[in-house]
């Protein structure tokens, strides 16, 4: 029978994303409502090791809603992969009197979580906070859809200097494995082609679709690229390939880098930041635990952790065939 | 049996909203890629009936999936309502040789279209552009998310101000029918109460409400307000009562007006007007008729127009819900 | 011989600008650069005649430059206007053992600091904190290059829709007695006509430029109105007026409101609020007092404050011009 | 005597830049107010030797006063550097009809106006369109308000995962020759350090003042580079020399790129614009040539190009010393 949660601490792990405010505002609130007293570990786990506490009221996050980043600092912790830094993380837990803690993050401190959670018995939930939508078990993740406009705010003003000048600009964004972000982008943005982790189309294909577009009378052309690129070249790579293939092009690369994870939430991700943290807060107090919050069709879910971290979000294959459409 | 369809006319009808454009061009590129010619329509059914058709090219739409408005204007057409303006528009149809039209727009041009459709058995097909996410059969309408953020945007500057001078704010927002705008703004901006056409709290309940926020230490409150607001007061109305029955706040009033109506369309409004336009047109080459496009779930759907136009989404119980919580 | 000054005070007073805060930023590093104690008064006037008084260091304000509004609060103090009020506060300010403090507000607060200053011969500086841009003896105040770009913004959404829709708009902004902001955002969103507080053009002279406007084919217009306006008639009277004598208008009107105070401030005022603060507490230390700091031809000055206030900074007859010519 | 000007050509050349189009409407709106033809100029010099030419009135410059880039499109061209291609140019100006033009761009741009005047005698006016703020004979360039204000919007997202981080932020903005941007941005957005091409502090400082930084208790650190800074070092080198000398950080690199260049002017760039356009065809039809427009403390100029390319302007040495004591 699961011990009545009288104290639950709240923390960020991992890179930080858009929204994480918002969800830490959202857990703190939603304990003072129910009378359940917070705590705020800072740091992520590394803080939760040090026994980094403090205590949080629905004042304690006044005016965070709109702010970027995490104000409870974030950090990847390689102590907590090993059994002594977990058993130190639990004493501390228990020290300061916590019955269960939300983490706020992506499956790096997800898995961290699980097993935790495994090995002493103890309530976690898990709210999934990455711009890169790449959890299973929510339809979005926190900070996606902040970082999606950003990268299209970035693209739409780099499309007026390309246009400008008649050129062709590969652009970087972020997606180690998963294209969501560049797909997505690609798609706002007019993309004339976007190459993501997924699927390597590969690079003839790149050069047919660039010759067609010179040849429908364009006058300039942007090609998004993810990170983790299957065509296993990166965008300096890319911009040479082109030059050197199809020397039609004066060719430009830009890399968008870290301002991707930063910015104020929009109104998505703010009202999802919202909604996830009312439902981990009463899903711990009623019992459950290991669970991920998400999204689905707009309804609350929760789905074991242990299923969210298995495999990565597939992408919209859809979403694919509208972009070729689109660039006819 | 369906005649094959050769031509397809689009058109924006009703009032405007972003991402308008971004379906303009899906619809026409959709039609270059599967070699069906297009045709734009100016100023809605007005301009139907008028015969005001320009042709399409997939260059035509070169460079506007990220303006705000329409580019082939809108306007509410009353001659459409009457059985000799759709006559009229018919005929131009037939003497243009359109097979069918994408009609973009909101209820009203919904009605127009479906009659018109069982009048003179024409294929119609049907795409939600309206900002108050309104329509039954989709879970957003196009522009909505876009007003969502302006609105936010706009609250974010309005309570620096309030926070600067301890003030109470009421902030009208659109939304004649439906809280839909209001209720997620006001759950991402952090207002104090938020007041909605769907149902009426009492004026009780807000005066209750601002107490025990000026009671809990907050130095500013924000109250969003719909258009339509069940409590029967406008803004300036509530103000006046306030003011008279809790002489403790200085209170403002600020009414959004048609900037929520424009603007550069968000992300998701982009990636959902392009899939839009490709269903709707590829709908009607399948011979589908009288059916509008909604995304459910992430999935591109299908909803007969006369159910469509039946009823108003109901709002999401649950924000309202979070929201209490919230402004604990 | 003026007291060595060792300990300086700092508050923001009357309407609250974009800005503000990176003035109190840069006047408590400065003070913590120079080893100069520094206290913050919260609430303006007010709470220097209640003693609500804070220690401030370096740290005290970071991540402050980029926020709307101010973190000290403002308001507007009759008590200080008073004999009574100020000997209360300037005692509160000897007890505390301030011997200079800096203001950043309009010309309000420059009255009560100059009368101050005469009454206890009271070392006081001022910066121009207001998005009216309306103080003698500075190019630019803090906000008012925030302040425009935000209805500048506004504007152009706003003619989004207008153009969507063949609409004409009057547009309310901010200035009661001066049209900066008005002339300024008239001639950066291509204003057809601008109606300030400085000069009454007269309402035929409107009508002839609608007039013109609709015939030279413009399927839009915008026509913004400052607050003060001189033909006396407010935005709601305009319309009502054009839609009498000129009746080919579909006439909408927005009151932009208090979004135009808040908002995240420009490059620009963060850096004229820094340079500022800097020359305010270096003058106070090097004995002088009673002046306002500002920027001319992109230079620091220091104007007596008794001047800044006599009267309003000219509005700039060429923009007058400029307008008429681009709205051929 | 100088021969009557009865028809103007306006071109954007080389690097673009936001207001450049603002600009283009001022020229064209200016000659329609005055009766005078105006010839639009693609591709800039490369478009005047191909004659490649179009027709302007007031209507062809609608709706772009808020459009990023030049709807003219701009180049570099080697070709006019050669008399033979002055001489093609000028031909094709003779047979076109034109009198004189006026010619948006940078330095190397008005490099080619001035000779070209001088060897055929030919009426011509510049304005500076340039984001890097390099120009004598004017306080501001077209596009400098605009860039700067995208750096400093850019750097505020970073320094959001920055501080969720503990992290120290290498950022390289654009300036090759001048540091303006970077040391604006550097002032507005915060940053520890900033490094240009005008000075060479030594990386010792750069050391001396992170080390200090860290231990006054800040949590993150943004550097900013421009381009063509002094110490020789890229931001990826000096990533490299920190991570060596300095230990204690976790040093990230972000290279803001192209985005810089575009975007929506901000206010400031676009009454520029339309002040600048309205005087350089004035002064054409006044008979003058061979000048620039500028700005100098609010007041229009006109500066002989010859003295406008001579040097760079010199950066603002004050603000160095701002930055200096914000990071105490």
């Amino acid at each position: 029978m699961s011990k009545t949660i009288k104290k639950i601490a709240v923390l960020t792990s991992g890179g930080d994303s858009p929204g994480m405010n918002a969800a830490i505002r959202s857990v703190v609130r939603t304990c003072a409502f129910l009378d359940v007293e917070c705590l705020a570990v800072y740091r992520g786990y590394q803080g939760m090791i040090e026994g980094d506490f403090v205590p949080m009221n629905a004042r304690s996050v006044n005016n965070i809603i709109n702010k970027g980043g995490t104000i409870l600092k974030s950090a990847r912790c390689e102590e907590f992969r090993t059994p002594e830094g977990r058993a130190q993380a639990h004493q501390q837990l228990v020290n300061a009197g916590i019955d269960g803690f939300v983490v706020i993050g992506g499956d790096g401190s997800f898995r961290g979580a699980t097993i935790f959670n495994k090995e002493y018995d103890f309530p976690v939930m898990g709210i999934p906070g990455t711009i890169d939508n790449d959890i299973f078990g929510t339809r979005f993740t926190l900070g996606f859809d902040t970082a999606l406009n950003t990268v299209v705010e970035a693209i739409d003003k780099i499309r007026d200097t390309a246009s400008s000048h008649n050129r062709l600009f590969f652009i970087e964004v972020m997606g180690r494995d998963v294209g969501h972000i560049a797909l997505n982008a690609g798609v706002a943005a007019g993309a004339e082609e976007i190459l993501i982790p997924e699927e390597n189309l590969g690079l003839e294909r790149l050069l047919d679709s660039l010759k067609r577009s010179k040849k429908s009378g364009k006058s300039s052309s942007i090609v998004i690229v993810a990170e983790g690129d299957k065509t296993g070249k990166n965008v300096f790579e890319l911009k040479e390939y082109v030059e050197e293939h199809l020397p039609i092009y004066d060719v430009r690369v830009s890399v968008l880098g870290h301002m991707q994870r930063g910015g104020c939430p929009t109104a998505y991700d703010r009202v999802l930041a919202s909604r996830m943290g009312v439902v981990a807060v009463e899903a711990l107090l009623s019992g459950k635990t290991n669970l991920m919050v998400g999204i689905i069709d707009n309804e609350m879910t929760l789905t074991p952790i242990e299923e969210a971290i298995k495999g990565h979000t597939k992408i919209d294959r859809e979403l694919i065939r509208v972009s070729d459409i689109m660039t006819v």
